[in-house]
């Protein structure tokens, strides 16, 4: 029995080594070979850099929901159409729409001065005066009895590090987001946090915040890390009474678009190679690096494969309503769930336009040869195949989460959080030249998922949770 | 003739240089063997530090003629006195009140968008909707035919270059000086400028600025470095008009003081070595390198000299109002130019906080050997004597060019103009380390100065004309 048991096991095993040979996913060398070509080709591009030029310049900061919401979609439907891509359209996104009006923040009494703030999004209105209460962290204010900080304005008063994959956003982005609810809870009147920001200038680092169902909200808002470095001086001084007027809030809802354009496959059409990045910015900044290089990044790299006619369709996303809530994304995985298995592979360009460092997938097994020969075509850009350490990035999520297989592309996130959210998101902080690397890494991967002769593992499952970025 | 010309010429040049030799300034040895103890104890102080972190924290900016104006005065007295200094006094200042209460810049049409701007001060109010023309330079609206911006607005877009002497602030200040007299003779409605500044962020940078005689004042507003690149890209695009709104103006007049402390010389008690910075700030910042590291640097060196019991007195100064045109400086002069002669030497810290890495003065030949000795002081705190590099820094020089003595001891000022009058001028930027060696440089300087066997040259003169820092 066992004799023949093993010779049944043999069997079997030299039957799944057969199939499993069969299904192995590689790209064929002529493809690897124009990578090469085209690696070189984007490096020596400024397109990437003309595409967010014109965006963050033309159109500038693009709140979600505000007129020049309407004017990027406007922007990025032209754009498309001027760069060749075959196909240009617009699929609704709707929100509820937040608006900033005003914002103001002092120190009263004896050592009045005022604050440099800003109100976090999603922040009703209202004008506080009461005395500070300062927390070093997140953990601080969660350990503080229910209700012991009644009639006073809770302070989170944590410094983000800074770190290559931006890991201590973890906590900066934490304190953001959980940090108002828990101070309801404490019986706080308005709450501050210490900018998630790893610079020191005067410009506070906006970003969404959600209140917990059934708490009412209470206004909101981040200090720049000068300010807060001041707060914290002053509150050790002695009882610290402040002034916090915010004038903004909900609105009713707006119906943004998430805008797509296709490079048409010429072989497998159905077949979806997606990648994007997303339109909308915060408000203070022109929303460079947050996101505008990741839609010049995507727009360029597709823009630039077109002449060799890849074997499938190549589609471009940009985003509508990142930033209050991954809308445009969500809204995407909606409509596209029944078509996952179509989506071929999806990368998206959404943590600045630092240098590529690394790059990863979710491929299984199967599809490692193809990975391998990926991150052999990207080596000569001094990207570093990380297995384990990628992410789907933001708004891809939504349909990464339900089964689509994705690439990490890694931007070097060392100073994303000097500009992310704040007014210093600008133009002049991106490198034209390590913006032709971002552009030379996605047309590689891109043009050579497309012209794969097998699949990367995108097949329908159950939601799961993801983190947040 | 020739001859006995040649005799009277050789006997009279022996009998000068005897003269001379009589009265060569030098410094005893006991002093300099003291400086040395003073430098290293200095450096292992942190009241420089202290006391501009007073200053900054808790009345934090301190415009002048501002509710915060009459909080620094009663701060510095208050200050003097706790470092024990033996005599404080203010002394009454009195300018024209300018104030700043909301300013607000906007490109209008199809690329709408906010600009960070500030108005500078002396700017009148106003509200003007018109189209921009740009200038690379101030030579280039200067060569503008009058008349022809009739019903536009002025643009000044030169970059400020950095230097460690800050010497291209010449140009920068210069178009912030000028510039708006210039835009109005050429018909313009208001006037904007690449803000004088040498870093990248949304940060505008003010300073005052003064119409000519017999102009019309215009609203006269500076534009951070981002926005002016911005501005100077859609202008490049096609015409654009901006919506520059300013609430600010002359209000009056207002009565601030010079805040006086004295250490009372030992042995001559009535000859002063005047040391000092500002007290007032411009409001977006709280006034950290510019110039409470100044009051810091000068109030610590002469508290720290106090014990040696020095034989001459030193007068440590904090000025009234220098942003907007030098007023303590110049009603110090006016008051003390009788006394000119009891003005043993003078130096002021009026540039920032960074490493004292020169060292000059205005002394004449006879006191080259004590200038000599305290370069030797100097030197072990990485200063290098540099004849002819030095000026008397803003405050000093209404009464330097009056003819009293002075020192220089030069800050490098690579940074200097990254923060200088914008929101960034706050304490983090100070590195405590170096601030130390600058407390060191003004001890060692200000006690050898005190204790020396003869004079450094003050005498009254004519007054002559001065560069404005």
């Amino acid at each position: 029995m066992r004799f023949s048991l093993s010779i049944a096991a043999l069997a079997l095993s030299v039957a799944c080594s057969a199939a499993l040979a069969q299904q192995r996913t590689t790209i064929p060398a002529s493809a690897v070979a124009e990578a090469a070509k085209l690696r070189e080709k984007a490096l020596a591009s400024d397109l990437g850099w003309k595409i967010t030029e014109s965006l963050t310049t033309e159109v500038g900061p693009r709140l979600a929901g505000s007129e020049a919401d309407a004017r990027a979609v406007a922007w990025a439907v032209a754009k498309f159409k001027q760069l060749g891509y075959d196909k240009v359209w617009t699929e609704p996104v709707t929100f509820p729409k937040w608006v900033r009006r005003s914002e103001h923040g002092e120190v009263l009494g004896a050592h009045s001065q005022k604050l440099y703030l800003t109100a976090l999004g999603g922040s009703p209105g209202g004008t506080v005066e009461a005395e500070v209460v300062r927390f070093p962290d997140l953990a601080a204010l969660q350990a503080a009895p229910d209700g012991s900080l009644a009639g006073k304005i809770a302070f989170v008063d944590y410094q983000m590090k800074k770190a290559q994959d931006g890991s201590d956003y973890r906590n900066g982005g934490g304190i953001r987001g959980r940090g108002p609810s828990a101070a309801v809870r404490k019986g706080a009147v308005a709450f501050l946090m210490r900018s998630a920001g790893t610079e020191s200038h005067r410009t506070p680092h906006t970003g969404a915040t959600r209140f917990e169902e059934g708490l009412k909200p209470i206004p909101a808002a981040a200090l720049s890390i000068p300010d807060a470095d001041q707060l914290a001086r002053l509150v050790a001084l002695g009882p610290t009474q402040v002034r916090v007027a915010l004038d903004c809030g909900y609105d009713g809802e707006y119906t943004s678009q998430n805008v797509i354009g296709e490079i048409r496959g010429s072989k497998k059409p159905d077949e979806v190679v997606l990648i994007g990045g997303h339109l909308d910015s915060w408000d203070h900044g022109t929303g460079a690096i947050d996101d505008g290089a990741g839609v010049g990044i995507t727009m360029a790299a597709a823009a630039l494969i077109k002449p060799l006619k890849p074997a499938r369709t190549i589609r471009v996303v940009a985003f509508a309503n990142e930033e209050q809530g991954l809308f445009g994304g969500r809204a995407y995985a909606e409509k596209y769930f029944k078509d996952v298995e179509k989506h071929h592979i999806a990368a998206e360009s959404d943590f600045g336009a630092g240098r590529i460092y690394g790059f990863d997938s979710s491929a299984p097994d199967f599809a490692k040869p193809a990975i391998e020969q990926i991150a052999q075509a990207l080596a000569p850009l001094g990207i570093e195949r990380l297995p384990g350490k990628g992410d789907p990035e933001s708004d891809i999520g939504a349909l990464t989460a339900r089964g689509m297989a994705w690439g990490w592309l890694g931007h070097d996130g060392t100073d994303y959080f000097d500009l992310h959210h704040n007014a210093d998101d600008t133009l002049d902080k991106i490198d034209p030249k390590v913006l032709a690397q971002n552009v030379a890494a996605y047309a590689v991967f891109t043009y050579l998922s497309a012209q794969s002769d097998g699949g990367f593992g995108s097949a329908p499952k159950e939601a799961e949770p993801r983190r947040q970025r």
